[in-house]
């Protein structure tokens, strides 16, 4: 499935550059003529069009989308595009912009599945400057960025696919194999592992958490999931 | 030294919550009688005052202050304050808001040490969200917030005062002693090292970036800086 970003102005341009950089396919939604040239120019694929209306939406592949940003300029036409989105797609991921607590709590309400506000995440992310500077630049580091060294992955454990379900991650040897290292788990029942120790045992449905270059996630794909799965994204070469 | 928070509009009061819930002194400066008022309804030690203006500063300590967080309206004010605040206490630390790239460029020449973009953070925020749900969840919750299990700290390895200068990870048995996860290792010369192995060597003035409850953090601070010191700051207790 395909990305789809309403709104081409700072954030969802932004937004373009990461999945760009991923080397996700997406195409951009944006009514503005002026913003339409703008992507054209950067080489992106954009549709001109009002992203609220399910006409553009089926436009773009909504049905066949993976997930759709919404990053128009009100909350109320973020609001409304999410819940095309999911009427016309009920399996797709929802990511939305609120620009207060309030349009975050309807935003969530109406089915996002993640909420972002600028002004919040700023504001975290200021006093995380200002407390933890070495922190913030090493979260910076590997969560984003085009020149990374470092990345983080997620990974399912699917039963039946993956081999080191039921051992424990000191029988996996997942660090002594690929380098990379396990931060955390989460399990089914949403329970966070944080750290887990050599005596965790691996369930189905976990998810992983990892760190590592691309080279070692790769790796570390390979171990948990060999029967290649649409689900395991892997960072791309570099 | 106390921290002190210029502007208390939305960003301003994320600020003030993560400097609340940290335990560090803090003091707010903003020109609006509404928002001084609302800030001593919750209250936080507030100044009403301009705080572009060095009386206004001084008024709050600046000579003493650890670090200036400016969150003011726009990016000129911003500016001005960092400007002020380096020149009254060149050791400061300034933390600033910039609404554009070009004011991000202009705030970091101006001497600011770190700059961040409501616009830039969030869209990188919302894409992360879209391609590592997972991941984005787990950061989230290490890096912010009060109901954390999971935080990540930073520690100073100071020449004369840490013991385990000189040592391999695999001699200093850290993880075995603390529990806590060292995630990466940041060399003097800026170089930074993730996911250390057993041979790598603890060098002076490393800054050693951890994982791990609070309990484990403290119980690592006490291994890494057994000399108390003001650099070291301790999550606080839950
Ligand atoms: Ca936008
Ligand atoms: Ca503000």
């Amino acid at each position: 499935g395909h990305y789809i970003i309403c709104g081409f102005s700072r954030t969802g341009r932004q937004i373009a550059m990461e999945f760009q950089a991923e080397g996700v396919s997406f195409v951009i939604i944006d009514s503005d003529f002026e913003s339409v040239r703008k992507a054209q120019e950067m080489g992106y694929t954009i549709y001109q069009g009002d992203a609220t209306l399910d006409e553009t939406l089926l436009r773009v592949g909504i049905e066949k989308a993976a997930c759709i940003v919404a990053a128009l300029p009100s909350d109320a036409e973020n609001l409304y595009t999410v819940l095309s989105a999911k009427y016309l797609n009920p399996g797709i991921r929802a990511i939305a912009r609120a620009s207060t607590e309030e349009a975050l709590q309807k935003l969530q309400r109406g089915g996002a599945d993640a909420v972002i506000s600028p002004y919040i995440t700023g504001g975290k992310r200021m006093a995380a400057a200002a407390l933890r500077p070495q922190v913030m630049d090493f979260v910076d580091g590997i969560i984003s960025g085009t020149d990374r060294q470092l990345y983080m992955e997620e990974y399912l454990l699917e039963p039946g696919v993956c081999p080191v379900v039921g051992q424990t991650l000191g029988q996996a040897k997942l660090r002594v194999q690929t380098g990379a290292l396990i931060l955390a788990i989460r399990r089914t029942d949403g329970n966070l592992i944080g750290g887990p120790t050599a005596d965790t045992v691996f369930m189905p449905g976990d998810v992983v958490i990892a760190m590592g270059t691309a080279e070692q996630l790769r790796a570390l794909n390979q171990l948990l999931g060999p029967i290649s799965s649409k689900k395991l994204r892997r960072p791309k070469k570099m």
